[in-house]
Parts: structure tokens; sequence; C-alpha cells
């Protein structure tokens, strides 16, 4: 835990002139957040940051992020805004290797969340190996805002060739899923409904570069990597099929859920399919090497309980349908919205 | 004017299903928002951007945009977004490439606004030869946001060495500042108040990417560059001489301000070097190099009236002084916010 060098209960709240340019401004900046990240590229203290890249391949993602509530089970808006931009470089097949935060306040915040949300980026992008190099704080007025927005943008180098796409996926390909899914969609509902479970029902959020890593050095071909956010599994790899315009099909007996995302689901009438997940990827890739990345992705704590769920077919483009434990199929569709809002 | 390929008249106000992930999201970014942008890069359709970069120095720089109102004289809510980030990397002696873009909608923003911003940021970054190549949705509560806010990333190939930075500053350099100053912030002011002006003032909103290019093209050796954002020219000068441990006198009348300028600030009691620009800067070069920097500046439209306004000494470390028009000297301190808030 750092000390804070920023009075905070001088400024127990922000205010409007945080986020002026003046002298509060550059208060808030030098005193709380600059220090938090301090590196030799942020402390240029330019407009931007520069840089030299050794003439690779670069990935270039961005994520803004709204999540309701900031506290969560598992995580909070910070630990989620450096997972959600290292993860999308992550499944460009690359390395993050610099992050861009913008922050969005809300009149009246409370410092000290501030200084919290501060801490877990600090940590999560130190986990991460990323360094955050420039920044932007805006604040709006109080009902103009809800607390704190985070954007966060990263550049990564990518170490596969050729990298990840959509487009690359083949029919014969299988479909790898890292782990048990449902877990951030459910634990995020828990915390804003209040619901009391018997289990301490946690959020998957957690960064997946080095368990995608694990795949890129083992020398796996990756035809297609995709991190299981807003909209779930079956948005996920109805979206890939769509771009592809392949068939999928999954065998539902084969993906990992857990006793406490089932029963959640089943109360309440979801289906965690489509259930967000912070700390999931599928990884599609040729048949005759399923098993070598199995190996590979099971080496990784995240990926410990990694399983060969479907397989990728000439048929329908776009067409995803799912062999259920009873020997049916049901075609999985998309939803027109997400299950819970802001769940990211 | 692009033909508008999603159902405006269907779904005129966006909902909160809009940013749910599943098939409106879908629909909206499909139809709406990435036929706008169309390129390669983007058109992947993957969870990030991939581009390969020539063993360059990179520069990176990210802005949150959150303006009120988002339509104003001499520009809009998307232009201001383009124009925000392409000038930051501009400022680290950079030709701005890559840009990512993240919203923040509300639920209830009239869907035919997001398409007017929307072709706004198109048609700015068209004029700056950056590519849109990855960008993010999120939609929040009615009442959590205020119509519209952009993130804009973004990656330059800097092309000075060594870049310019506020520790490079020397006693003796020259500022040079690239035209009349206070524009934008009254321009905002006058749209948010409903001000009857006699003259219509624009904000002075433009690229300044290729006024940088003029006076690295021309060689001048470029110790520092600052667009003057939030807290205006006073603001960025006391930053940059606080950075650089120096001290700097200015000469109020070398110091363009237009005549609507001047009398609006005199009505209301604001100050022109602590009002907002979008298009004007700061260059700060060695004396020797003053010439040939003016006459490279006043070379493109946006730099024609480009002037020495002050001249950097070993006084004070941070210390910033006026000599006014009557002979006497003022300080320049920062002000404890910014005199109007969401100007950018």
């Amino acid at each position: 835990m750092l000390s804070c060098p920023f009075p905070i209960s001088d400024y127990p709240y922000i205010t409007m002139a945080h986020g002026g340019g003046g002298s509060l401004s550059k208060k808030l900046i030098d005193e709380l957040i600059s220090p938090v990240f301090s590196n030799p590229l942020l402390d240029q203290r330019n407009d931007g940051a520069s840089f030299i890249t050794p003439g690779d391949s670069l990935a270039f993602s961005t994520d803004s992020h709204v999540v309701s509530p900031i506290f969560f089970p598992g995580g909070d808006i910070g630990h989620l805004a450096i997972c959600g931009t290292v993860n999308d470089i992550a499944m460009c097949g690359a390395q993050p290797s610099y992050l861009s935060v913008g922050f969005i306040l809300e009149e009246g915040f409370p410092t000290n969340d501030l200084w919290k949300v501060l801490q877990s980026m600090k940590r999560t992008a130190d986990d991460a190996k990323v360094q955050i190099v420039t920044g932007d704080t805006k604040v709006v007025e109080k009902g103009k805002g809800d607390g704190i927005y985070i954007n966060t943008s990263g550049v990564g180098v990518i170490k596969c060739d050729p990298p990840p796409a959509p487009t690359r996926v083949q029919a014969g390909d299988v479909v790898i899923l890292s782990g048990d899914i449902g877990r951030h969609g459910i634990a995020i509902m828990a915390a804003r409904e209040g619901l009391e479970l018997e289990t301490t029902l946690k959020s998957d959020c957690a960064l997946l570069n080095e368990a995608v890593m694990s795949l890129i050095d083992a020398g796996i071909e990756l035809h297609c990597l995709r991190d299981l956010t807003r909209g779930g599994l079956a948005s996920g790899v109805i979206e890939i099929m769509d771009t592809a315009s392949l068939s999928m099909e999954i065998d539902e007996s084969t993906v990992p859920i857990s006793k406490s995302v089932r029963s959640v689901c089943e109360i309440l009438g979801l289906d965690p399919f489509y259930t967000a997940n912070e700390g999931r990827f599928i990884a599609i890739v040729p048949a005759t090497k399923q098993d070598k990345a199995l190996a590979a992705l099971r080496s990784h704590p995240l990926g410990n309980d990694a399983r060969i769920i479907g397989k990728v077919s000439s048929g329908d483009p776009g067409l995803v349908t799912v062999k259920t434990s009873i020997g049916t199929h049901r075609i999985l569709t998309m939803l027109s919205g997400e299950q819970l809002p802001r769940i990211c």
C-alpha cells in the first residue's frame, strides 16, 4: 500500500475544479494520480508518451468501463479497466506494453474511492507488466455521470505470425474454452441486487495475457482468440462464426459451469451461455494441435480447467448449435441486449 | 454526406440494449458506426487493431471529451474529439496515424445526433489523414451521463529527434504563439448561456498536425510544443516553466486577441490568457531559429498570424510574468479551476 501524498481529508470529494486544468487539477494529478503510476515515460509530463518499438507488428485496443457497482466481489472498476484492455490486446496474440487511462469523474465522487481504484489499477498493471504512460482526467457535474468511468487504451507487440483473427478460422478447427463461465455477470448482479448467496461467488475478472502467451510459446497455430465479456460465450462464438461464415457445434456437457452460477441462473431464469465473463476466453485451433494446446493452456492457473467444447464445420454460415445433455440440439441466437446492463 | 444504412427512424433514441453486446449492439455498430469509419484495419472486427510500424519512435496519447453543449459554433464534440488527440500527438512532434474511439452514450440520446457526430468525426479524421481502427461503445442509464462522452486515443510516428519536451526548454529560447487566443472558450460559453453577440464568434477548434509538420519540415529544433486547451495560454506556459524550472516573460502587446473575445471577456470579467483554445499552440525554439520558425509557421493557414510573444530566462523557477501595455508587470498564477467547466 502506497502512502498518499494528496491531502484526501482536505478534499474528501471531487469538485468541478479538479477537472478544470488549473491548480486543483494539477494537484490531483501531481499528488494523487501520477505518483501511483510513476514511470519514466509518464513522468515526462508531455501531452503524450513517446517510446520506441523495434519494428514490430503492434496491436491497439480501447475499452470504456462503466461497471456498476464499482466495487464488487472479486474486483473493482480499476482492476476491470486494466484487465479489459490487457485482455483485448492479448486476444490479438500480443503482449501488452503500454496503456493510457482516461477518467471521467462525477462531481462529489469520494476521493478515497478514487485512491482505492488507482491502487487497484497499479497492482493489476504491475501484474500484467504494463506501464500506464499517458492519461486524462475530466470532471462532470453531479447527476451527469455515475461516480467514475474509466477508459483504457493500449498498445502491445504481436507475438504470433500471422495473428489470430475470425477470418482465419477453418472448418475442422476445435474450440477450447479456458475455464468455467458466468461468474462475472452473476457476481455483479448479486452485488447490485444485494442477493445473499450461500457461497461467496466472485467475479472471474483476471489478466489473460500470460495464459495466451503459454499457447504462443508452445508454438500453437492460433486461428482465433476471443475473451467472453458482454454477451458471454454465446455472443462471442456467434460473432466469430458470423465473420468466418462457418458453423459451430458446442457440446453442452463439456462447458464447465460452477454449481453457484448454475443455481443462481436457474432461480432467476438467466442463461449462463450469455452471462459475462472477464477472465475466460476461447481459442480456436487446428484439430491436429488440440492436445498440445490443451496441455499448454492447462499449465497456466487460469487455464487448468480448459476443455474442448466444440468444433467448427462448413455448415450454415453463422449457425451455432448446442448439443444438450439430453441429446437434442438448440440453436444459439444473439440476445437483443445484455441480460444485465453495465457489467463492464 | 454518407447515406445511413441504420434505420434511425426505428430507433430514434439510444436504448440500454444498444450497449449490451447483443444483436442491437451489433446492429448499431455494424450499420451505424463501422460503415462511417470503414477501413481494412477496423474491418478486421477483432478485439483490437493490428498494424506494423517501421521501427519508429511512437507517440501515444488519450483524451476524454465531455464538452457541453455537444454542438457549438465552429464545431461539435466529434470534431473536437478527433482534433484533441491528433493535436496532443502533434505536440509530441509526431504525425498521427491511428486512433481508437470509445463512446459512452446516455440512454435516450437521439440517434440522429450520434449520426451527425460520427460524420463530423469521419470528416475530421480524413482531414488529419488518420484512421479510426478500433473502438468501443457503452450505454449508461438516463441520468447517469450527458448524451455523449467520447474518448479518443491515438498513436503517431515521431518525426523529430530528439522529440520536444518541457525538459528541453533552455534560457534564451523564444516563445512563438500560432495565432489569436480565447475563441473556443468564449464560443462554448456563448452557446451554453445563449448569449447574443453582434459578431458570430466561432471556436478555433482545428487540426494542428500540418502546422507542426511545417516547423519540422523546415528543420526547426523544437524544444517544446503545447496546445493551449483547458486553462488557456497561461496554464500552458506555467506548467512548462514549472517542469523546466525556468522563467518566462510574455509581452502582452504581442498576444493577438480578437475584438469579440476581448469585448466578451471585459464584460464578463474573464481573462483571455486563461480561456481555452482548441486550435492554437506555442512552440518554444532557440532564438537563433526564430525567423526561420516564424516563416515556416506563417506559411500554414493556421499559423499565418504567428508571433514571438515571449522569452525564456533563468529567473525564478516556474515564474511567468506579463509585461502589460502600460509597461507594468503582472505575475501569471494558475487558477484553481477553469473559468468555464466542461469546455472540452
